[in-house]
């Protein structure tokens, strides 16, 4: 519809998996690849491939397949790579002090900014050479910074007041960390990230391995 | 194609998200409920809901709905909550503090059975009652414990070494947290868990959002 050609939220969350596959291939020396090589490294389909990759205007030739820099190249544009985007941590328990120390975030463009906590015996430890913050200084943290993104890891029970709270300061994204699908009545982009159901997941197919092999 | 009915990879993935949904709707008191109530709820489409439910039978009363806990019940037998399954954490940097202190595993059935590291500061130090174990002993360690799974959170350089080692250990379940498709030479059942992937998701998200309010 117009001229900003509207990509399927399904197709969007596959783009990160194909640039991480081309980053490899670029990293092996590899400079062109057919939709089925890559359907085999990859094991989706190669018509998958094909009809994902056209969303976007397909840059697969005929017989020469796709050119990985190239592609490479214009998935990180669609997705934004070389924007950057400055973050904050909300609660520095294990899983925040694991994400303010994750590295990967970085090279996509995910600068790490600030972390605060509600626990004195965690304010002002030090996290990947930043101090834990006082939640009571958040407002003005924020105000003095352009944070796009706050990433939650408060308790279940604190996570729709400190979604709120954020979302009200002013804040965009929010990466959520909470057993919940958090929604807002807010004009806010928000990710869950559910660790439970990836893990019942894995305990349902290994329950039906376990059933086969009898 | 046979008695034992397929149910696609897809449904299996919604299953844990309409458990928790079911589980909020029994905390609130709410017995029964329409798929276009549910559809509400979840943000899918009715007809959605209906036809992944009718995978499995489907348990829902033309103009009555679904019955709940019944629902819920159904789920979880699918999902095998009811079955237990004990687990080791390799590595025990923040990722496996954190998933080592995560209180929702247990409730679904996951038992944190030990954690391993190479790192000389981090083994004997408690993590929920468990002291870090030298990754030396690792052989012995699954030789006298019943292992399901093996979650990893170790350095990407490390984690195909050490995946490659727990399954040849006979462990049927490995949970990923390095940002690759780990795969195996052997019987296991793998899944990853892609950090990153969800964090473009959401920066492209905002990207577009930015896009749209200039």
């Amino acid at each position: 519809m117009g001229l900003d050609k509207k990509i399927s939220v399904a197709v969007i969350k596959r783009l990160p998996r194909y640039y991480r596959y081309l980053s490899d291939l670029l990293k092996l020396g590899i400079t062109r690849i057919s939709s089925k090589e890559l359907s085999i490294r990859m094991g989706i389909t190669a018509s998958q491939i094909r009809q994902d990759l056209n969303c976007f205007g397909g840059f697969g030739q005929q017989g020469y397949g796709y050119n990985v820099e190239h592609l490479y190249n214009e998935i990180g544009n669609i997705l934004g790579v070389n924007n950057k985007f400055s973050f904050i941590i909300i609660g520095a328990g294990n899983m925040g002090q694991a994400l303010a120390n994750y590295a990967n975030f970085e090279k996509r463009g995910f600068i790490f900014t600030g972390i605060f906590d509600v626990n004195p015996d965690l304010i002002g430890k030090k996290i990947n050479n930043r101090e834990v913050m006082d939640m009571s200084n958040l407002d003005e943290f924020v105000k003095n910074n352009k944070i796009d993104i706050a990433m939650l890891c408060v308790p279940y029970d604190q996570t729709p007041i400190v979604a709120d709270k954020v979302a009200r300061l002013g804040i965009k994204g929010l990466w959520n960390f909470s057993p919940m699908d958090l929604k807002l009545p807010y004009d806010v982009v928000i990710e869950n990230v559910h660790l439970s159901d990836s893990l019942m997941v894995l305990g349902y197919k290994l329950t039906q391995k376990l059933k086969n092999s009898q």
